[in-house]
C-alpha cells in the first residue's frame, strides 16, 4: 500500500479541518500551475504585509519577480521568511445552517525562504516562464526582456519543500437534524471565465487574434 | 477643488507604480464589497502566513471570523498585527515586450490590529453580514448559529483606518519603439461566473432553487 504523504513540517501542516489537508506532490503542483496569481506575505518593521503578484512552478522551485526597487522584491531577495499562498475559489457551498456556509476551493501554502537568481540566463529563463505559465505560447511572440529591463527586475525563487494544500470539494457537509429543514441546499459553482480579447487601440485594425488569446482557458 | 484623498500612513502608502494607488473610502469600500474573499496575513513565532478566508465590511470595520480553535483566529484575536488584502483580476494585459506585460486588478490592503467580538448579539450580526455578504438573501433563510456554534466561532473586527487600494485598468503601455513591433497587443478580460447549481443530494426532488441563487452574480 503506498504511503500517504505526510506533512513536511509540523509548520505546515494543515490545523483547521486537518481532514483537508493534502500533502502529495502532484496536488500541490497542479494548484500552483492553475492558480493565475498568489499572495507572499511577508514581514517589514513587525508589520506583515500580503501582496498580490505571478508565480510560476519552476520544477521544484517557485519563482516570483518584481521591480528591484519593490519593498517586497528587497525583502524576499534577502532572505526574509515568507509565506506563499495560492487559492483557486471553485463554489460556494450553501448549506441549511449559516454556520455550515463554506466554500470550494484549492489552496496551497508555501512557507520559506528565497534565493535571488542573479545570473541573466536564468533570470531571462524564469521570466519567460512566468509570462508562458499565465498565457502559453506568449514567450515566443512578445519581444524578451533586454539588459535594462533585466537589471531593474528582482527574481527570486522558493524551494518548494515545505509546503501544504487544502481542499475543499463537493456538497455542504449540514447536520443531520438540519436535513429536513425547508431551505434549499447545495453549491454554486463559480470559475474564472475570459471575456472577448480587447485589441489594443494602437494596434494596426484587422491584426488578428492569436490562437493561444482565442482559445485561452484556465482548466 | 475637492482635495484627492491621501495615503492613511506611511507604510499604507503604495510605493511601486503609486500612480496607481487610490485612498478614497468609496474605491476600498467598493472593492472590499464585491471581493469574494480575502487573505489574511500574521505572524507565528517569526514566520509569517497567508491564509484565505472570507470578509464582509460592516461600516468602517472589516470583520473576519473562524473556529475559536484556528491559530489564525487566536492570533488576530490577541491583537497581533495583521494585513487583509483582497483582489479582484480583471483580465491579462499583453503587451508587446514581455516586460510590460501586466494584470488588470483592484486590490486592497487594509493593516491594523483586530478586536475581538464577544458579545453574542454582535457576533450574531457580524456572523449574518459575513453569509449576507457573499450571498445576498441567504441569511434570511439559513438556520442562524445556535449557541453552541455561536460559542465556537470567534469574529473579529479590524478598523478600516489604514487602508489602500491600487488598481490597474485599460490597455497595455507598451514604450513607443514596441508600437510598430508585429505582435497582437490588448487585454483578456477575465471574471468570475457561476455555473449551474449543484442541488444537495438530500434535498427533496423538486425543491426549487431559490432566485438569489439563480440570479446571482459578482457586479
Amino acid at each position: 500500500m503506498p504511503d500517504i504523504p505526510r506533512p513536511p513540517s509540523d509548520r505546515a501542516t494543515v490545523r483547521r479541518l486537518a481532514k483537508r489537508g493534502v500533502y502529495d506532490q502532484a496536488t500541490i503542483y497542479a494548484i500552483l500551475d492553475q492558480s493565475l496569481y498568489c499572495h507572499v506575505g511577508f514581514v517589514d518593521q513587525n508589520q506583515p504585509f500580503v501582496i498580490p503578484t505571478i508565480h510560476a512552478r519552476v520544477g521544484g522551485q517557485l519563482v516570483l519577480h518584481g521591480s528591484r526597487a519593490s519593498r517586497m522584491l528587497a525583502c524576499l531577495a534577502a532572505g526574509a521568511p515568507a509565506c506563499i499562498t495560492a487559492t483557486i475559489l471553485d463554489g460556494l457551498v450553501l448549506a441549511r445552517s449559516t454556520f455550515h456556509h463554506s466554500m470550494n476551493y484549492r489552496s496551497v501554502v508555501v512557507l520559506g525562504r528565497a534565493t535571488e537568481i542573479t545570473a541573466d540566463a536564468e533570470k531571462s529563463a524564469a521570466l519567460e516562464a512566468l509570462v508562458e505559465r499565465v498565457v502559453p505560447g506568449r514567450a515566443a511572440e512578445a519581444r524578451p526582456a533586454n539588459p535594462q529591463e533585466l537589471q531593474a527586475t528582482a527574481v527570486v525563487a522558493f524551494p518548494l519543500d515545505e509546503c501544504s494544500a487544502k481542499v475543499r470539494a463537493g456538497p455542504p457537509a449540514d447536520d443531520a437534524d438540519d436535513l429536513t429543514l425547508p431551505v434549499w441546499a447545495g453549491v454554486l459553482p463559480l470559475s474564472l471565465v475570459c471575456g472577448e480579447p480587447l485589441p489594443d487601440p494602437h494596434l494596426p485594425p484587422g491584426t488578428p487574434v492569436p490562437r493561444y488569446i482565442r482559445e485561452y482557458r484556465r482548466v
